[in-house]
């Protein structure tokens, strides 16, 4: 079962973790959304790719969700002494990469290649991809004026009513080498139970990959739970732009694309109302507390895969 | 006793420590090479100045001679898993200052400025110049090739013999502001024991501070002693450009401009020798092992051109 998965940052890469547990390093494809990238200190600052490549390499901080495991601050300690913007939460070891990653770009080299070099240095096996070598930015339309991603998301922790998204850049952004590949030699799309505004939208919004992807069998995870999200803000984005907050909303974004959605357990009865919608259900435990969580769920989404397209 | 001290890195640094402890904060003026200045990894590093403020904040670790005192390196472990370049050994704390430093360079703001925003925050007293914020690269003609600095200091280990130097940008750079003030405002100014070819003269080669220094009392400190140098290749210097290496040299190296000189009294007998050279000789310990020692020493120098001046 050769699957291509989308994937944000922190549910994102736990459900890649999960399929890189069932599936062979050549069946999985991760191709992550980098709409949050941002350059901060000028340093190239990757949020969901380095989650994602972090987790898959095993040394991600599980208690913070970003960041890596047993990491210092001593740099930023020292920058905040000397009265310098400490808001973004650098770590010793992740601004390692961070250095590293922007003296390669800065020398010409393509994201793409630099993280798979350094996924091969970390012995991450499957394939993970940024969508784009291009830059595209997500910026938040809010109440309070246009924010950069990161502004919204870190500097303001999200408070600013949300009125809309764009993705800067994204219509002169090509798919990263090897991303409509993988996507047209899968067997299944797996949409990670990430944010579907500005974690999926902003992947889906290079050109060719919504077209890669509307020929293929498609499956999402839905990251709202009994109204709410894990972590993050997908369901106070869906209230403020006036859409009820459930995996019935999540349903109807990707509605277009799917072949499959899988619901949580908690949401069964809102499941059996769906059941109209011409998209099948998968309804099951879709939190992902420890590794055997996140690879029971890896299992159950390629098995409903799996029989869906049989 | 107004001075103006005019220091490279380790050696430098000792000393103007020693003046920090002897003279009020109004008196004292560290004038700081920085044609060892470069670019790493994105960041501008100017290594002496940076040794000179660690050392007066009381910071600087005292084994290495360079960076800070308790450091870590866990940005440059990681760096180096991913196959990054870790020769030049950037501690973590110490990246926090090349970090903060580099934004605002970036953000267009002086090297001068930032250093004493620096020094303020660090509670460090004396006024600490860097030499000028115009870039000036000290370039080593060695059998090799020419080499920048850090390169020929850190890479090569000051393994390839030594041709010549220039100071590259030189003829442009302008003294940084406050460096002229300092230093015709003085009663003396002190030339740190610091490396004569690549720490002292490349403050001298900035245009308006030799002809500036040339009106004043100037006292020269030897970094050479029996011969040798505490620390760095300033001996084997002079011995690749055909000189004996010995305080003689020093002396000799900077006749035209000296007062005063400074000698370490293990070359007692030599500096008998050197009685008819019109330059006026303290000899003294000049090994800095311990705060008492740098204060000794300063102690010596500011009472040595006090009398010396009347």
């Amino acid at each position: 079962m050769r699957v291509a998965a989308l994937a944000g940052g922190v549910g994102g890469a736990k459900l890649a973790g999960g399929l890189a547990r069932v599936l062979t390093h050549d069946e999985l494809t991760v191709i992550v959304n980098t709409g949050d990238d941002f350059i901060h200190l000028g340093l190239k600052v990757c949020p969901d790719l380095d989650t994602v490549c972090y987790t898959l390499a095993g040394i991600a901080n599980r208690k913070t969700g970003w960041g890596r495991a047993e990491e210092s601050f001593h740099a930023l300690e020292s920058l905040a002494q000397l009265g310098g913007p400490d808001w973004f939460r650098l770590g010793d070891r992740d601004l390692g990469l961070h250095l590293e990653r922007t003296r390669r770009l800065n020398a010409g080299e393509k994201l793409s290649k630099i993280t798979n070099d350094f996924c091969q240095a970390w012995g991450v096996a499957p394939k993970v991809l940024p969508m784009s070598d291009d830059p595209v930015a997500t910026r938040v339309y809010t109440e309070e004026g246009e924010l950069g991603f990161q502004e919204y998301f870190v500097y303001y922790h999200c408070l600013p009513v949300v009125k809309g998204f764009r993705f800067f850049g994204c219509e002169e952004a090509k798919p990263a080498p090897g991303v409509l590949e993988a996507i047209l030699a899968s067997d299944a799309v797996i949409f990670c139970p990430s944010n579907p505004w500005v974690s999926i939208d902003p992947i889906l919004a290079v050109p060719g990959i919504r077209e890669a992807i509307r020929s293929k069998a498609v499956f999402a995870v839905s990251p709202i739970i009994s109204g709410r999200t894990v972590k993050g803000p997908a369901a106070k984005m869906f209230a403020e732009l006036g859409i009820e907050p459930s995996a019935l909303a999540v349903c109807q974004h990707y509605e277009e694309l799917l072949t499959g959605f899988i619901i949580d357990e908690e949401d069964r009865e809102l499941a059996q109302s769906m059941q109209g919608m011409g998209v099948r259900m998968l309804v099951t435990q879709t939190i992902m507390r420890s590794d055997k969580e996140r690879q029971t769920l890896a299992e159950r989404i390629v098995k409903f895969a799996g029989e869906v397209k049989s």
